[in-house]
């Protein structure tokens, strides 16, 4: 049975990918009247007269939001916030079964910036954070930069910052194989989406100096007036010897290629030209800017994708799971730039010196190690940083 | 130890009396490509292409969400929403416990009108029912109205309409006890807020002619300037003669009473003054309007409270868990009149009249058998009215 048959009968036979279930047990008189009432009225006092009881008395310190409006749904686009429930129901069924983190879906029926976020800062207090997914380009920057300063939860755009953690992995330890410095690296960045442009900020945040970005009309330069706000601005932090041309011109002596934009427009003979023992990373999903065989034959020392079918994957489940569960396990306010380069720091080196192999810089989607580690680091960059709360 | 105590060490050794789980496995390659990536594309498009398959392929025809302002908690008053979770919490285990109904609490930030209506009514797409809980009146009587006007899926406020479910099942089975027609009765509301002007609504539905409400300052009469407008409503469809007096005016030759008010206001006294046999029912809490055995005292043939350590307990776990369960096993875009009556009556017949006795007129909170029995004629009713969808 072909695949996309094979998940219709199986969303179908679950029934949906999450359920609501009870801890507490309210079979009998005795037990009702502990659990309900008369007996709750005195943890809904006890928050009532501090707040920050919720964290002790409900599910709220193990409970994240996961929001979308369905706008940009995996690949799929604009499908309505009802087509992006299955997204997000194994969204958080992911979130449970990796790091034991209650989640829980709500699709808006808004494209308007001001109602998506006063309906989740409305719903803040009932949750421990907030995870922002699959909303589209330029409104997820703004949604997200206002729901930050009104609400004292973690507030994540996955898309952007989950996959920036992981390219900053994955960036480190092929650094850390080819023998190089991410200081002194020179490193293209195709396309310049939301997530393209998450990236390349969290890549500068960890060192890397010389990038240049390029958009489906060429290379990013400032006062390109086909740019658009978000754009510009990366214009104006990236490129600075004001390059312009072509992918093919940006990639020629670079040592490192991400592609976060479209199927195939990589080609065997531009890795060609690119440093020695170049490293391409093709993120494009399901068919990735360069097909790995095609990368090396132009001479990549490292190749990276989204696929599950090759090595190096890059993929998400690595980073979102531990982050939200070390910013839980110490009640963080925030989810900050220090929390997440501790992140990607602590997803690279779940990788040992002995097993960093140009097949083997990420460690795998499925290595259990990754959520305590990264957890732990981000739990402790919150301390160190100020935003833990416990 | 004490019951607060032993509450609240509960709510803490739970932390959180309800969970989210995944029905489906991730642990693999192969079960992620089915559960997310890229096999989840399929059903998303699926429900694009048609929202009503979000029934089939996510939660939603499980699910509902518990909604609150925070403003009416039990007896608590406006505690705030994070203060009211600890109540939300609970309801939602009992949904999963009595009906297995999947249901989820919300606790909303605001007490603007406009902004909880927009909020909800831009979730529902997630849901397939919306139990509204402990919101304050007359608010809660706007809140419920709008969004039944914009959401496809049934909105129900228990704190009404749970409530005049039972009282109206107590009252069928009181009067089945008592040889009376419920046409023929002469009855007191005592109490004029949200509980009880639904309780009245929903007698007068079930072909009780005769009302007279009570309000502190005494008869609610057409015309009084005391009355707010929702009272006012009410005074111009009971109270035909126009009476005007006190609550002791009120009972005289009185067939039932039912206190929705404050405690220990109703005397033996005037319970004599009643009708022959006279049912009463007190329901405030925990303290009743008078108690049991002073109810006796004054000659009441039927005594039932919302107290669990006395006969005949009116209790809303008796109605809602089986009305949201068969409005669900319909998917109902409502929960219309004809359900409640239905839901009534199950619950009524579920004492048989070999087993009917003064001291046993409701079925116990615990009678696995009403659930089955209300959800049943809940679905019935659906499909007759025409607001079932399966």
């Amino acid at each position: 049975m072909e695949l996309k048959e094979r998940a219709l009968r199986a969303h179908e036979q679950w029934g949906g990918k999450i359920e609501v279930i009870a801890r507490c047990e309210v079979g009998s008189k005795e037990e009702l009247s502990i659990a309900y009432t008369p007996g709750v009225a005195e943890p809904c006092l006890q928050i009532r007269d501090d707040p920050s009881l919720s964290y002790r008395y409900t599910r709220r310190h193990n409970l994240v939001a996961v929001v979308t409006d369905g706008t940009a749904v995996l690949g799929l686009g604009d499908i309505g916030p009802e087509a992006g429930m299955p997204v997000m129901e194994g969204k958080c069924a992911l979130f449970k079964a990796f790091a034991d983190v209650d989640a829980f879906p709500l699709c808006i029926r808004s494209k308007n910036v001001d109602e998506i976020v006063r309906t989740i800062s409305l719903l803040a207090g009932s949750f421990g954070g907030i995870n922002l997914e699959d909303i589209a380009a330029p409104r997820c920057f703004e949604i997200e930069r206002r729901l930050k300063e009104v609400c004292d939860i973690p507030v994540f755009h996955d898309d952007q910052h989950g996959t920036a953690v992981c390219c900053g992995a994955a960036l480190l330890n092929a650094c850390r194989l080819t023998g190089r410095r991410v200081e002194d690296i020179k490193l293209v960045v195709n396309g310049c989406g939301a997530a393209a442009i998450a990236v390349t900020k969290f890549l500068m945040l960890l060192g890397v100096r010389d990038i240049i970005m390029v958009e489906r009309f060429g290379i990013v330069c400032a006062g390109d007036e086909r740019l658009n706000s978000a754009q510009e601005e990366m214009a104006q932090c990236t490129n600075p010897g004001r390059m312009t041309g072509t992918l093919a011109d940006a990639v020629k002596g670079a040592d490192v290629f991400f592609g976060m934009s479209a199927p195939q427009v990589l080609t065997s003979e531009m890795v060609a030209t690119m440093a020695r023992d170049p490293m391409v990373f093709a993120m494009a999903n399901p068919v990735p800017e360069i097909w790995p065989e095609d990368a090396k034959k132009g001479g990549a020392a490292v190749v990276g994708t989204g696929r599950s079918d090759y090595p190096n994957q890059i993929n998400n489940v690595l980073a979102f799971p531990g982050i939200f569960r070390g910013a839980l396990d110490v009640r963080a306010s925030d989810i900050n730039e220090a929390m997440k380069l501790a992140a990607a720091k602590a997803i690279a080196a779940c990788v040992s010196d002995e097993e960093l192999d140009a097949a083997y810089i990420m460690p795998v989607a499925f290595d259990k190690r990754v959520v305590r580690a990264v957890a732990e680091a981000v739990a402790q960059a919150a301390r160190d940083s100020g935003v833990a709360r416990l």
